[in-house]
């Protein structure tokens, strides 16, 4: 079932706000820590927060029986306890890319940006989960939540770098990439 | 971009309710109209409603270039004058269908079921507009309304059940058809 999960910008939390990049379009103010929120919570305003940003888990959009598998099997959750380096990056896309029909954008997508092929490169050291925001009136169409540990923030660099020089990201017109970090022992999430 | 849209079933209102039938599934409560809202004011409670429904129409899931094109070119506009009869049709898949890769549930939704190829013998004559509603935690999952002059309700009829004989339709684990009229000078929406 899908889930809302709020990301909000705070004061204090498990999350420490490591830096706030805005790659294109516009910035995200600044925060201290960032706390996560699931469920019904999710919807409600979160007390002292700078910034909330919202999306929904839901079902996939583009993959083929074949990458789900191989997704499925190689993919690790998120919390592991390891896992104390996080990112949150949100991205909004053109009109241009919302007006493709379903076909143009899957080709974009992976024929020729290989989203899913290289993704699944960084598995299982990245985690990640995608969050949907677009319907929800959101102002960034995605938000994908990464976690992994210290010594695998080089490799994650890699994979940023790699889509962002994709025919896919030529669509993104605004996308801000939030790193974080926390102790080993606090609460992650 | 994404519009939200709400149906409420209230005492008075531009579209009277015909008839009210839970194909399958749980029934929707019984109401003397209904009244339509759009944008931000879908967002709030409407005074009065025994149920309000929500969606949000949004980007196309599975059609190609070439289906977008012929729908594009055959399809008409909501709010037509002589389209004083609508149906609202209420869909909910089972979670084997949200489990499907995007290629198979591509393949049942045409190859198989044929439903823009049957959807669009239908045009210009019946005019629909898709709302999605799963990710925003309604109970139902798809809200299409339907817009006819009373002389093309015997081919709507027949589109209707001609969709509900397909292999996508054996997905559908709940169904409410709600048919409405107006009368011809009435404001529709």
């Amino acid at each position: 079932m899908p889930l809302l999960v709020a990301f909000a910008g705070v004061d204090s939390g498990p999350w420490r706000v490591e830096g706030i990049e805005a790659v294109s379009g516009d910035p995200v103010a600044s925060a201290a820590c960032l706390s996560v929120l699931e469920g019904p919570t999710a919807a409600r305003a979160v007390e002292g927060a700078v910034w909330t940003l919202r999306g929904v888990t839901s079902n996939e959009r583009y993959v083929t029986r074949r990458e789900h598998e191989e997704l499925v099997a190689r993919q690790e959750p998120l919390g592991r306890p390891e896992s104390t380096c996080a990112a949150l990056i949100a991205i909004k896309k053109s009109e241009a890319w919302w007006d493709l029909p379903q076909d143009e954008r899957r080709h974009i997508f992976e024929e020729s940006s290989r989203h899913v092929a290289t993704s699944l490169e960084y598995l299982p050291e990245i985690a990640r989960r995608l969050h949907h925001g677009r319907d929800l009136g959101e102002p960034f169409d995605f938000l994908t939540w990464f976690e992994f540990a210290p010594w695998d923030a080089a490799g994650f660099e890699g994979l940023v770098q790699r889509l962002r020089g994709t025919e896919e990201w030529s669509y993104v017109s605004s996308e801000v990439d939030i790193r974080l970090a926390r102790e080993k022992d606090a609460l992650a999430r």
